[in-house]
């Protein structure tokens, strides 16, 4: 049984992060995916709650094929700390996929295997894209799973980013 | 769409916690259970970690048959707060499963419908007893479901039960 | 101008601290009263929060004929720190009223000034013993003064402390 | 009975604050007076304690003809916990008045009612205009209510910001 | 190069302590001293800062022949992120000393060698017998190294323990 | 007995440190020694832990001829309770050595000594310039004690420095 571990935090899930969980599940036996920052939301660079992110998440690969546990992750702001804190979260797991260069560096100094995925068309399958065209009112449902699309939907998500983003 | 959340701290989950969670199975659409305290572990009353007490759950309910979520939920010690932390960590849901009574009591004031399912044979099917049991090396087995036997076995957990439970 | 500094919880504000601080009241030009353990609410000996608080106090104090400051006091866990604490949060006051030894022990080791006014009827003027009246149906309502009786109508407050002492 | 809530910084509390506050005071029967960031001071953008600003603004209001709270509130960095941390630490309000973009978003998902106060003269008439003249010795003192020139006199408080703002 | 690690709470550093530490000298080339629940002081069972308990240790030590390090260890509340909280704040050691059962557990799940010191005469030397015999006025100085009674004299150790064992 | 305080990050500790503390072991007894921000590590401007850094320091100063202690002191991020947090961490002193216009403003507020040591070529002998001069395999080993240049060697600190610093 191999089990793989994977981070982000998902705001929002997009396409370049289901395109890496695919490939992901064709390689081990099951996943945890972990929700980094889950205490944040609210903010400009991290508008949706940890409770929105799992549902984004968990609809966006219901048809995975693959076990996966979403298991939200509060920062803990000791770096010295966060793989014990991240594996005191999880399911245990044998390999880590991250491409973080700060991730890639605490899971090696604890001894854990980590395989960096390539993210494909990394300049707009990224968070901070994504969010910028919301607020830009540039077309972006695209760029992320259709779960994703409804989830924004039913919480208002993107009115919510417009509101937090404007200057006081 | 109907959504039912459940709390508990689950050391361990148990035959009590398998009936209930199989009797909200009939009544709503998707589950969401809560781990309480998932920031504890290594303590006499407390033993497992979260990702432990996620791995024992998900595998006693992969026959469920209704979608589930499995969050561990950090204490933040502010009553007060417990019910938005709870919120902001979970999928939005409708209804609140609980016994007990600061809960049900958070959840009223917080204007959300409460239901309080009967915990049977409440006296043997309980985490203290259980682990009492486990430190009695009496038979406990047969109080939770096999999947929570293997993944005991499988992390050494009732040793460590002992071990820290052990006066310095 | 002399300011002087009272705390106490107040679970509830009652009887006994409206005599003390009546008495301070001819002794200072000002008071401030810190509310400790401000974040704590909804346990069975910290029923109220520090809102709810502040309102018994400010109208139970309403005709006092001293300006006072009503101020939530969080705790910090940090003995070594509460006084620095304490006094970051408050206006500068003189010198501090207080009975509680470990209180009068901090001060005296920051140089502040403390003076222990006398409680009378300890037994009955306590928070511990109100609360208990109040979940034995007791007599309680002469204890406190007629504001804090207002106030714990207007939230339910009886009510609240007794499900939260509830046995799970 | 009607209670308003306003919150800020008042780093320092200025004539901005003090407009708004005699308008909302025609329209409530009672303010509660946030102070956010309660915990922070000696910082270039958040010089003063909580304890400096009651002061400043219990003088200034000191005729406002209309009973008013000041409560220090805390950060808790956690923003879907924040309405509840607030209501926590104050007496229960009805409205809430801001211009802050995320706190009217925080309220309104709460399902409080939020007014946005016109601020007049906001370039003038903000903590960090105030702020850069105190550090550039430029006039500021027509800015704030006399009470504040008083509490900045007796806590040294230019001196203390010119000092903490200083390059090292 | 071998480098020995001994935690303690050290309310007061006592002649067991000192025997203990002793015989670890004459196995390791350095020792590094963990002061744990360095936040704590003022409290009946913890009465002493983590700076007095410093100067206790390293003076009583100053004849030992073999380098040592005194490092504060304040408690994280974790106990999965324990070991790593520990080495965070360490230099890096090879094994660690303990009679406690939750450390030894807690370093063993970590895969780090633990080798448990007999404790000598245990019911009198240790820190709750002597604080006992400290607010009994019963004998304690032979109990502790001459160093810890000049510290506790300086600071008014005893007094101030005391004064915050008093009922309220 | 005349004690002196000094505090600084150490990241890493430098011929600048070195030059300060042989000055200051002139003047005083004892010299205690903060490390900052201790609980920060794996960062681009906070590479080294606390326990990394109490090595560096400790060697480096082998043969000072003064004794000295060496305490990690975690942030509080509350500067109105730092100084005490400061003091509770450590032997009582008498003065402090800093250069840091916000710990000198602290300081004096609590009534402490305070002198500013000079810092020659503080161009070169910063840890931001060292740390710069790593990343960009500019020569570093010359700015810092020899004892330094053996502990980042010992835990492969560059190299640590260098994979954090990546852009994800």
């Amino acid at each position: 049984m191999r089990r793989g571990f994977y981070i982000g935090r998902f705001q929002p899930y997009h396409n370049g992060h289901q395109s890496v969980l695919e490939h992901i599940a064709d390689e081990v036996d099951e996943i945890v995916i972990g929700i980094g920052s889950a205490q944040l939301s609210h903010l400009a660079d991290n508008p949706f709650t940890a409770g929105e992110r799992v549902l984004m998440i968990t609809r966006a690969l219901a048809s995975l094929g693959c076990p996966f546990y979403v298991i939200p992750i509060e920062d803990i702001r000791r770096n010295a700390l966060w793989v014990a804190h991240v594996r005191s979260m999880t399911p245990l797991f044998d390999l880590c996929y991250s491409s973080n260069p700060l991730v890639v560096q605490l899971f090696k100094e604890a001894g854990i295997t980590v395989q960096s995925p390539a993210m494909y068309e990394r300049e707009t399958l990224s968070g901070t894209a994504i969010r910028t065209r919301m607020l830009n009112r540039a077309p972006w449902k695209n760029l992320v799973p259709p779960a994703v699309v409804q989830v924004l939907k039913e919480i208002d998500g993107v009115e919510r980013l417009r509101q937090i983003s404007k200057n006081d």
